[in-house]
């Protein structure tokens, strides 16, 4: 086992988490999956074991101090030295100010930037003492600027965006490389393709992202020789404006 | 009662709050100024009556929905419209990340963050069907940028900066000013004072930001016609390297 | 002549050139106005004097190292010491990339960004012997991002920013004050009034910037004290979207 | 030759634009490579033609638009189709605000931004017929921020920087991906080693940047799905405060 390699994406919900773990598996890491619920995850470790590859599901709320530590410390000692950690949980809603009541507000936090930085925290831990790894925060459009109905996304985003400089700049030079890309535009997801239809006919045009693309990013990323480190990209369709 | 004009400091425990205060109270505002607890600020309350201003203390817990909501509908109610609402709350911790706790980072935020969104949603509430009103979120250097040992305040720093372009965006055509003024240096403060003498010496040299001028830009940004309203402004010191 | 307070608009031909000198004229400065051909600024001279100001006129072509300098010394040496200068030139056109020329691109820099090194260089030139002095430069929307058709206007804008903040980081500490207030929106001119009749409509409803009002704001920069320096600020209609 | 893809590196003459021509040389391209002396470009061309590649050097001055015209007409004629353009000239100094002569504020824009301009123009008009190509516009630290001493040298680069964002905004819509990678570090060549010996010691520490691995980040850019386009990227050492 001396040779494993582990990767985790906290929030694989979604089509991007599934494409990096799947891109990660490929190249021989155990692609640890974790969502709230784990049984939904078996579609996903169903398709990277079909494919040769490894994976393992865990449930975990992100937002249990205990259940991210938990979940780290099992990866490290049953699977391997965890070698990239992402943290892919979004939590994209709207609201006009006067309706966005303070659960939602506060759940949003919760969601995207309080169990970021738990991750976050719990994955430095891990490979603080190899001096090495990598640890990628998907950002996205809110996450650079505010907007009308968008207090509680934006604000819990740019926490996120917070959490990714601070990081850098004080895991960076102990070998952690902290990473921020932000995804301006819509992902090919169920999610997109049921609600915006007419968003989801730009696919045709290559006008949404798609996941399998953003992974091979995430990807190449990871590889990045420790001379030459991206912080933040920003990342769009061509017909994106911007 | 007809011509009374309110303005709320939540957050008038230090310097600048009390500053802002007095020089709203100086213009014939009545000075409503909360922090959690009430009888601490009898000092101020009396400083603005002896200079001939009216000022109201009250309790109040910002991080609370009901306090805030309370709080805004009696000033409302009982004394006056509020004009201008200043949102004051800071909490500036620095901790090595793996030093910070889960309860650091939830507090920091709940003080910096969610009780602005609570004290900026409310006060919108009451000024909307006016059409008219300044709300003025207090910034700081982490509101711009992460560095190594603030991933909790910058993180809440952020979040309030979002919260200050969504508000921005949103109720600006609907006649509220919004603004977010970036303090980027050591404030004159018992704080600084007391705990960072080096610092405080270069008071001499007006180094350090004084609560007044400070006060004066705010009381600028409430005075500006709505052609011409600024959004975020930074301030420092002409000795502070940025 | 020993407490003539010198100040000069370099570019002093719109609108806001002309209010920020008589702003200051009415504080007891010598208005010092600047444009390529002086006579016409006889108008605006007039006017502030017969508001019972001081103003001299001056022809100079601030692409012409020579000219700016001669301008300068002979205001020091002529009139007073220069206690502010304000850099309003501006050239805002719109070209698609194909339709930009290389006259143009360079023209549009010569004027909006070298003109403004020049003007800020002799400024500071003037002033860091006396350890004082306010130097404002006029930031636009396209200060702060390109866009489709802006590559020239952009380009200088940028380049102005640029410098405003490599000066204000070099001589703050030197006690020269030097902000870029961005103005984010139509001016009341009569270059708009004529040009986009449309937008103009909008100054009924306090849509667009009126020229006193942006001079307000930067006679209170100049006015701020040392330990309480903005250094950027944008300025905006409540009614723009940004 | 119908299959003949060609690339341009304008500013071929440091190691990073070298290193570049290499790289899409290793993948098919022929490598056009450019610079004021063309005589300089041999030990690159021989480099390239060793390792199996095809490069062509050409002398071109990149602030004169008849021979970036000339140059890129030729290569469109003469051996296929640009597919990626790389515009990679520096042209940092560094003086006191009051010994930045006109000469070099000039001299330094005209490198690093006119040229940008000219080759970006001209590369664009190059390609849209085709509806694709990608150009990159190698950035600085100085793109981003100015600093005491940088006002020539930020000038241009914001300038860049404003050039590369509208063309971003204005040519990705019509399929051709602007780019602009922001590189935050030393990068190991030989005026960094024969100037700078302290800093060049970091190199032991992977402290300064390959320009292999720069190189290998452009070759990403341009082999990028128009689905996910990055347009800016801070690239940076591990070891880089930032």
């Amino acid at each position: 086992m001396s040779d494993t390699k582990a990767m985790l994406v906290m929030g694989a919900g979604d089509a991007t988490g599934g494409a990096v773990a799947k891109r990660f598996a490929r190249e021989g890491y155990v692609a640890c999956v974790a969502r709230r619920h784990a049984e939904k995850l078996e579609p996903l470790v169903q398709d990277i074991e079909s494919a040769g590859g490894q994976a393992r599901a865990f449930g975990c709320d992100a937002r249990q101090e205990d259940q991210v530590r938990d979940l780290i410390e099992t990866i490290e000692r049953d699977i391997g030295p965890l070698e990239a950690v992402v943290f892919n949980i979004g939590a994209n809603v709207r609201f006009p100010l006067l309706e966005t009541t303070e659960r939602v507000y506060r759940k949003v936090w919760e969601m995207a930037a309080l169990a970021g930085f738990l991750t976050g925290r719990e994955a430095a831990r891990a490979m603080l003492p190899r001096g090495r790894g990598t640890i990628i925060f998907t950002g996205a459009t809110a996450s650079l600027r505010g907007r009308a109905g968008f207090a509680a996304f934006a604000g819990a985003k740019f926490a996120l965006r917070a959490l990714a400089q601070s990081m850098a700049r004080e895991l960076g030079p102990q070998g952690i490389h902290v990473a921020h890309p932000v995804i301006d535009g819509a992902i090919d997801t169920a999610f997109i393709r049921d609600n915006f239809p007419e968003m989801y006919q730009r696919k045709e045009r290559d006008g949404i992202l798609e996941p399998d693309h953003i992974a091979e990013i995430y990807w190449q990323i990871h590889g990045q020789p420790r001379d030459c480190w991206v912080h933040e990209m920003d990342l769009r369709p061509w017909l994106e404006t911007f």
